[in-house]
């Protein structure tokens, strides 16, 4: 019998995001034996409980789905809704009440640690309920902070961006030789550093800008950082450092709650601006040259214009391979990628639990962090430079790449 | 009698400035007839006054040569070095003797308002000795604030940068549906707003992000924007603000001064930062709802990514048609753009005194600044819009932008 498949996409964006929701699009098509309708969760799980859905099918080849590809953010919309840790709560039972309204038989869930908790919990209830429906997880985050898959899913064009805005940056700090400055550009990155260590590919040759990257998998000494900026200046006159925004001290206070009030997110993650911002300070009070910041900020996971073509591919293809691994009966597991060789770079899909994979937190392996914790080695470089391989060619409209969007589908392609 | 010919870059970089720089020397290879040595002056004339030269001429059908028009920075590095006034200051004679000894012909410096004060004051002072030698003014400002031009070189490919990097994040605001937010992204411009106004360009539709632009040809009144805010949320609940980093309030304070120490640079300029952080730390106090704010910050002047074919096309051919024009006996003039028609949009380069041009500020009529100064004009956007037209593929490697570097030639391409 014919099922219902149902897609979501929840946690913040990646330029990829979109590239796993086309490659499950794409793979729900050839499967119409088994599928019947195709359904976009508005907003992930929040728009499942408002009953707000887009009905995929009706992007049947349309050159919608064919943009969908390079079209940053979320797509369908995205939440950060935690569904209870009890499992007895009612908003489980309603959950599978609007699933069995809708005949849905597959559910994907597209993103990163707290989207696969969803699954997680989905799965698990369904099992007490002896419900047949099967839960699928996505990976997607620029953190690159999963575990158990080799790399996710939208840190690779992260990366891309990375190295070269900050390629590119260095390039606009030299230009006054003359005169001694110090640009410090914050990236992406909580706990794990992965997208701060990225920007050691933008070096052309070993002694290059960033001279100094700092990561929050180890601690930040102040005092160490300024005697190393005072020790390198006279040999790079325009010093570039690379930190990333979790930067912290040894007690593990984050450099950006040092001199600022700050909230916390729903899922009680405190929020982070600013390390940057705080290390100019630092400099400019204690050293007395001339320094800014640069906050890479949001544009690292939304620019459609660095895209990875290997990033792409993979996001597309762990789509793909989810649609056919939950039709084959896979429930509570999360699509994940394994490195079978280096060079030449083969990568093949395979499922973990999702259980063993929510929550957790991949950060980068100690032994890749080296020279008294200011750079990363080699083997991060041959682990990351395949990932970055081939651009990807955006669709342009009067010198602006033109984009997917639901806000101009027509009335009839939603349910709500 | 065949004369040297120099040429130098100063201010601040765009992404164009070596795309002129590689305009003046194609052409100047076209004329071994009356040219001996091109010269690049390493660092403006603060590389002159310390003898310090690339022998351009060296790069005579290399790759590097290629690899400039796509490369950012200032190729030749760059200085905010001002002249003296007082004509009869003794730097002068010492700059004469320089081009005596080097037997230089033809002096030519791509920048600025203040880089033409440079042009402007060398060739007044070669007046009052009767020298021969030419200087000419060659355009290049991403502020877009030259008088007497239509546009500047660089402009369009930050303006591009800006619509489409205002684009990416719109899409990325937009994925909360159900959460009112308010994303502040802060633009460069400190008297000229046109690159803020650029960001209109980033709306498919009228009514899109950015719903709100300001800029500082007007004055900007806080509790207006808090309403404004106020009334256009219910509509619009993930809303893009886009302000020009030089905002100020109806008594010309500066937005970024009210809670901030700040400097002042070599010109005298004050140096701006964090119009968008206090705007956004207004709205969380005031209006308490998720806000925040992003700085564009240097990638709009440095992007590679972001190139306007149009906007390389007319660097290159302003560097081209300066050489001919200096060759012709042209002194004391700045290369311009006259726009002969908009549609199709044809234009052509001419010449104006650069005593004219320098120290002037252009900045966007009023008449193009609607709705209650929160928007601009249809005009404003066919004036803008040919600008941005194509796209420059940018050579790579292993992933990343390659580009030219005087950091890799051989030592005796130098003269120091």
């Amino acid at each position: 019998m014919k099922k219902n498949m149902i897609v979501g996409q929840s946690g913040g964006p990646t330029a990829v995001i979109n590239g796993s929701l086309y490659g499950v699009v794409l793979e729900a098509f050839e499967h119409d034996d088994m599928i019947g309708q195709i359904y976009g969760m508005l907003n992930g799980i929040e728009g499942l409980l408002n009953r707000q859905f887009l009905k995929l099918s009706a992007l049947h080849g349309s050159k919608e789905l064919d943009l969908l590809k390079t079209t940053p953010g979320s797509y369908l919309g995205s939440c950060r809704y935690r569904l209870p840790e009890d499992l007895s709560d009612p908003v489980y039972p309603q959950i599978f009440e609007i699933f069995d309204s809708m005949q849905i038989g597959y559910f994907l869930y597209i993103g990163g640690n707290d989207s696969m908790d969803t699954v997680s919990k989905l799965s698990r209830y369904a099992q007490t309920i002896e419900s047949d429906i099967c839960f699928l997880g996505l990976p997607k985050t620029i953190d690159n902070d999963l575990v158990l898959t080799d790399h996710t899913p939208g840190f690779a064009s992260a990366a891309k961006y990375v190295a070269t805005t900050v390629r590119e940056i260095s390039m606009d700090a030299a230009v006054y030789h003359n005169t001694q400055s110090v640009t410090i550009i914050e990236i992406m990155g909580r706990h794990a550093g992965w997208l701060a260590a990225a920007s050691a590919l933008a070096r052309k040759n070993k002694t290059d800008n960033p001279v100094l990257i700092y990561l929050p998998e180890v601690s930040f000494n102040e005092e160490d950082f300024l005697d190393k900026i005072r020790t390198l200046l006279p040999a790079n006159p325009n010093l570039v450092v690379c930190i990333s925004e979790g930067i912290h001290d040894c007690d593990g206070v984050f450099l950006c709650e040092k001199d600022q009030t700050i909230g916390t997110d729903n899922f009680g993650h405190k929020m982070l601006t600013g390390s940057g911002k705080y290390l100019e300070n630092l400099v400019r009070e204690r050293l007395g040259i001339k320094v800014r910041s640069v906050e890479l900020n949001v544009a690292q996971r939304c620019s459609s214009i660095c895209l990875s073509l290997t990033d792409l591919n993979e996001a597309i293809a762990s789509g793909q391979f989810g649609v056919r691994a939950i039709l084959d009966g896979a429930t509570g597991k999360m699509v994940t990628f394994c490195r079978t060789s280096s060079a030449p770079y083969t990568l093949t899909c395979s499922l973990e639990d999702v259980s063993r994979i929510c929550n957790q937190e991949k950060t980068i392996p100690l032994e890749w962090i080296i020279k008294d914790d200011t750079d990363v080695s080699d083997a991060f470089l041959r682990y990351l430079s395949p990932l970055i391989q081939g651009e990807v060619t955006v669709p342009m409209h009067d010198g602006l790449p033109v984009f997917a969007s639901t806000a101009e589908l027509p009335d009839d392609c939603f349910l709500r």
